[in-house]
């Protein structure tokens, strides 16, 4: 393994020192325990607290989406793993001020089993938590199955929409409207092309043979929906692009905010030639980009590979999406 | 090549076109030239302009750095290589105001002739243009040969300084001193554990055994001063930290600005891990990380290695590093 870490079986403990110096101005870890990372800004403002959480490697998420307007707390786990119920519920505690608290997750067996029970032992404090659960991964289950769908980087949407709509002081009965809102109205799918190393395993979670791709591959190397040879970037989006306005679906005359994200070793450059196939499709197909995002978002360690997120817009989420905010992973100042 | 383009002839034309489709709030491309990127924002107020350009494939360097209170006007090489004169020039002549031109740009031979001769087309159009040469990369060349260095990630902090200082509506010797003096208290150096491909070429740039890493390395794959067994992340910083200090060198009590870049596939979890330890060692050394940056601010394509940057603070810079600025691959709100 060609890798800059110490010892593989504290990769995570040593990356989370690293960033908690680097980024003492927005963060910082909570005192009682290490794997919950707390926005700086949590309390400039009474509001509803912003909780998520998820394995480590997927750098900036989740810790790097921590900040103003944003996400309040993070609970972090091992690489590729679910924080525990206990970090999830000290992240919880640590941003409730009365208001409630909206845990806004992907869809992965671990975190629903570690939030249900942070959610219960917060109800022993009295404090009101609901739960928003990302599934934008239109590859990972067909429609009828929605419920079953992986989240991916549709959670970026998903935070940048509850956390605006926290800090423009709403109640947690509207964070929730709004956060969900913001998920059902939100299609992913990705395309890997190589593999990642898990440090402590030292071996690739895949393989994918050169001069192939792999269709609707997940966050942790889980199988896509089909193997195909390597074609263009154009021919790479008009799958993906077919893939998710099939799904909603998009239709012509929608507003959308797109994000494309590598996955950790595809270089930008690809992803804005990719970004400009998609963008053309959707021109085609009436559909309009109100904002986009294109970078390494929403990593997989050093996968090769990107995904494409689009959320179709309404008044609501175009003003939540334009908040200002302040974070590791997204900074914003401008409307579009 | 596992890649997400289309024409590998094509790569920079294809990725301009998305990368200014994606970020038409805050860039465009000029009518003339479609290698000449200009920032929104570069006649909001009246100020000597600041300019740079360089070789494709460094993303987010050198067009992610255009924008507000950075740079007003990049020149697009293709992948490593020097921009034309022609796009030197029409960056130059596009934001021009009045008040001169700083060109704040890299140590390369083909950068160096290239920005000469549009000093000279310049000169006709009476635009005053002034210099300043980035030659942070300490492994280049002994330091009795300095001016022979190369210009690597220490580019972003001359750019920092450079965009405030004109932003401050300082004048061109003004902000030629302060550019200059950025760079002159400014040392990197990198390591690569391993190489990257040129679309055109379809090979490696170089070799890297399994189990080494290259100190020394340049931003394109230029040799390094010794290949080593590949160590632990503390060994890295060890060595670089030893390497940077010992050039400028950096004392006990001083403040400086800190820069950890990944060159395109290390996972930014190691690039925390390795900031970690420079941190400790600093502290050890009796030096106050005013301000940290850790993240893929200077790529080599999907070259695996990292980058150490350290420039040496005083009040003049600092007030610059702070100053806010917005562009894709730095948007500032907050002090340290």
């Amino acid at each position: 393994m060609q890798r800059i870490i110490n010892d593989p079986n504290m990769v995570v403990e040593d990356m989370l020192k690293g960033f908690a110096k680097c980024h003492r101005d927005i963060i910082h870890v909570e005192e009682e325990n290490p794997r919950v990372i707390i926005s700086n800004s949590f309390n400039k403002q009474k509001k509803v607290g912003i909780v998520t959480g998820g394995g480590s490697g997927h750098k900036p998420a989740f810790i790097g989406y921590c900040g103003e307007h944003m996400v309040d707390a993070v609970a972090v786990g091992e690489i590729f793993s679910s924080p525990t119920a206990k970090s999830f519920y000290g992240a919880i505690r640590a941003v409730d001020q009365g208001m409630g608290v909206a845990v806004l997750y992907g869809n992965y067996a671990g975190d629903n089993m570690n939030v249900k029970m942070a959610m219960e032992l917060a109800e022993d404090d009295d404090i009101e938590v609901r739960t928003v659960v990302a599934n934008d991964d239109v590859a990972s289950a067909p429609k009828e199955d929605i419920a079953k769908r992986r989240g991916v980087a549709g959670e970026i949407f998903l935070w940048k929409i509850g956390g605006a709509k926290a800090a423009q002081g709403a109640d947690l009965d509207a964070v929730i409207h709004a956060a969900q809102k913001a998920i059902d109205n939100t299609r992913s799918v990705g395309v890997g092309l190589g593999p990642c190393t898990i440090p402590a395993n030292g071996k690739p979670n895949f393989q994918i043979e050169p001069g192939t791709m792999e269709f609707g591959i997940g966050h942790h190397g889980e199988p896509g929906v089909r193997v195909e040879r390597l074609g263009t970037a154009e021919q790479m989006a008009q799958e993906m692009v077919d893939m998710v306005i099939r799904d909603a679906p998009f239709v012509s005359g929608d507003e959308v905010a797109v994000l494309v994200s590598g996955l950790g070793a595809t270089p930008v450059m690809e992803q804005y030639i990719f970004y400009d196939e998609v963008e053309k499709l959707l021109r085609v197909a009436g559909i309009r980009v109100y904002r986009s995002y294109v970078g390494n978002y929403f990593t997989s360690l050093e996968m090769n590979g990107v995904t494409l997120t689009m959320m179709k817009l309404d008044e609501e989420l175009k003003e939540c999406l334009d908040m200002d905010c302040e974070c590791v992973g997204l900074t914003q100042v401008r409307r579009p």
